[in-house]
């Protein structure tokens, strides 16, 4: 089990003599985020991850990870390093570089710091042995840091300069299998959206320096999004008012169905999805030998999920001006247990209830899942508080009422700051219906998932 | 379950017309893994992890982990950018630092590409409010790529100038409560070594680059080391000849016990702890807060494992120079099964015993731990042969002797080539035996753990 009184958190106490730089632009959550101690600014828009928030990016990774290998996904490591040499091939050092981290090793050979990897995963299967049409479709994903040396870093972990990414890369034998792809991982995308329980719109987007024929935009509604949205009520069209250049020469009615149902939102990019055909696969000659044996450029695609980027716009949307929020799957810790304060007339009794309540507790959602807040030191009413700004789906208090001869009760607060006066076994069904919840948005995803896969097995053949 | 027609494995066929680079050392294993499609050799000391080597690269990072949050670890995340200035603050860039790959960002300020990370975690430590000693100790650990502009890369993963690694970082209150740290984290090291199933040694090491009082570092020993260790049977001394200069200036008695019993031995270092006791939190001013309130300097130790090192040196002990060897607990499966060849008389009835046998196996093992190889176009034989060299521990092959309508035979063939034809009953218990080693294997450390931290919390008066 997890103990406040051991974790490491430091939250922010601006020191007296500090010199507030004010060039960093914090939104909301990134400023209750560096407050509580759970994300430290590093220099120059980088971040250091602390232990509360490294919990939600393993559950990040995790459910990510689901659903990529539920695609089809299988997973690789590319270096950080990729050779220049390669993204010259492509004509992608041609025009503005100065995102790009360059760095040379001592032989005075140039390398990228990634910011993605088409070129290094496309040479890659170029040096691979010839692939044959029946070892197709490949879908190959990756978890790990990328890097842009963004002009203007802002708003914390939603644009740092180095960020932690799931790209996935695929390889077809033709475009319409290409685009059988494109389907099978963007449905993994939604469903991934969708287990998040937050809103969000797929919209048509430019493809911009990727190149390839289509792309699509994965963004959570917000008004704090930085993106203009067009969504018409008339047909299924939307679109990121960036394909028309720019906000300005967006249309009034919809280029799909011509309606004047045509509204504005606000988005924050979570995805970006790119049908490639062989933009990456002929400069660098990845073929495959098709069925009569002859080489032929692979048809690809590349599907990105900015792991920290998710995070960092979940809490922006969800989150109040003094307190985090957090979609269910991605909370640090399902329940947090507040025992009484040291020195209480309570004390002895109100610890043995918290005792077999923790044991209970630990049954239910599992001990990783719980923290105990025993810092009996400080006040129930300081710990409270601490808990509400963290943001805890359920927060369980052992206090004075708990210890009653007659009907105790446990306070229940939940993230949204309700708060209930319970009996034991009624906080112990809704932890119970909480995990249940939870295991439900898990499941839903993998009984469509084998259904799919089930498709996808009779149309490629692999029925076994 | 795993499918062998899906896997992405591109097993290496050199190109008729390809010039072969003899620059690259490559070892016996590195070979096979190259050879096999596991690893590929990306540009100059870097290398790409394939997915059958990356399910390993994740046992592995699991199997640390559980160790090092039994040894009280927390897990965060620091950039791999690290501001060359803070390496300034320690003199670490005073002397040789040709093996470090220095960047420029836009604003043309200077960073490390991290190969560790003592000054960053450091800075922010000093950053954050300060810390009071009832925090203390605290051990804070990630997981990550580190780089290393090595002169002479070889040996594939072994020695790579991009590589994944465990850097645990602790701090404490005085020089004898980090002693207490520190053999609490190196006794997490020997188990995590033990749990591997390896000879392995602790030797005194010089502290070289990262200075400090103590350090130790861990071999795997073996004919194929680089180092050359002194081990004395008289008394528990060990050492690395490096220590002494050069080898040639090593002691031919024990330095410890001056016995002449001390012989030579050759090891693969796969991991490296040091005390640093305030070498970096002096000059870069992270202190907390004694018993009276003043700030002192806290005092660090620093632990690293070398995960692809820790993989690639298992291999190279454990591997023959036809087939890979896997510590059972980072096998990339359990148990592979090979089906009857598509067009054989006995198909369709091996096929409804291999079926059945399949849901079993994932009864017992999961279905995540097997792989079928449903490669029915190819010969029972040549795909022996693959999982024979890829070194499954368990290999189960349902042929024609599966049929036998008296006394039907699986054949079972172990990591060690030895060959059973067994009963289904029979085949099923050994893969019992086998999840239940591997079981025992885990659990072994979470009892010691459990007493450890028992211990642990009563020194820190940490007890609830």
């Amino acid at each position: 089990m997890n103990k406040a009184s051991r974790l490491f958190w430091p939250t922010l106490v601006t020191p007296k003599n500090a010199v507030v730089k004010p060039t960093e632009q914090l939104s909301r959550s990134q400023k209750l985020l560096t407050e509580l101690g759970l994300v430290k600014a590093g220099s120059n828009g980088t971040y250091q991850i602390m232990p509360i928030a490294q919990r939600t990016i393993d559950k990040c990774i995790q459910l990510v990870q689901r659903n990529m290998q539920a695609a089809g996904g299988q997973k690789i490591s590319l270096p950080v390093l990729t050779p220049a040499q390669l993204w010259k091939k492509t004509g992608r050092l041609d025009g503005d570089i100065s995102e790009f981290y360059m760095v040379r090793d001592r032989s005075g050979k140039q390398f990228l710091m990634s910011p993605t990897h088409e070129e290094a995963v496309t040479a890659m299967l170029a040096s691979a042995a010839p692939i044959s049409y029946r070892q197709l479709p490949q879908r190959l994903y990756q978890i790990g840091p990328k890097f842009r040396d963004e002009l203007k870093s802002r708003f914390g972990l939603m644009r740092a300069k180095e960020f932690l990414m799931k790209d996935m890369y695929s390889f077809d034998v033709s475009l319409d299998a290409a685009r059988q792809t494109y389907a099978t991982v963007t449905a993994a995308y939604e469903r991934f959206f969708r287990q998040l329980e937050l809103p969000f719109v797929r919209v048509e987007a430019a493809s911009g320096i990727m190149g390839g024929s289509q792309s699509h935009e994965y963004h959570f509604i917000s008004p704090v999004g930085e993106d203009t949205l067009l969504q018409c009520s008339n047909c299924s069209y939307a679109g990121n008012t960036e394909v028309f250049g720019n906000e300005a020469d967006a249309p009034s009615t919809c280029p799909s169905c011509q309606s004047a149902q045509l509204s504005r939102v606000r988005g924050v990019e979570v995805a970006h999805t790119f049908l490639l055909g062989d933009k990456y696969s002929k400069p660098l000659g990845a073929t495959f030998l098709n069925t009569s044996g002859k080489p032929e450029p692979l048809v690809m695609g590349c599907f990105g999920i900015g792991i920290t980027r998710v995070i960092a716009a979940a809490l922006e949307v969800l989150s109040t001006e003094q307190q985090l929020r957090w979609p269910k799957l991605l909370a640090p810790y399902d329940v947090c247990v507040i025992g009484p304060k040291a020195g209480s007339k309570e004390q002895a009794s109100a610890e043995r209830i918290e005792h077999e309540l923790l044991n209970q507790l630990a049954q239910i959602c599992g001990a990783e899942q719980l923290l105990h807040d025993e810092r009996k030191e400080l006040t129930i009413g300081k710990r409270l508080l601490d808990a509400q700004r963290l943001g805890h789906p359920l927060t369980i208090v052992v206090g004075a009422k708990a210890t009653q001869l007659e009907a105790p009760k446990l306070e229940l607060h939940t993230s949204g700051s309700e708060k209930l006066e319970l009996e034991v076994a009624e906080v112990l069904q809704l932890v119970t219906q909480h995990e249940q919840h939870k295991q439900q948005l898990l499941q839903s995803q993998l009984e469509e998932t084998n259904s799919e896969q089930q498709q996808e097995q009779k149309r490629f053949g692999h029925v076994h």
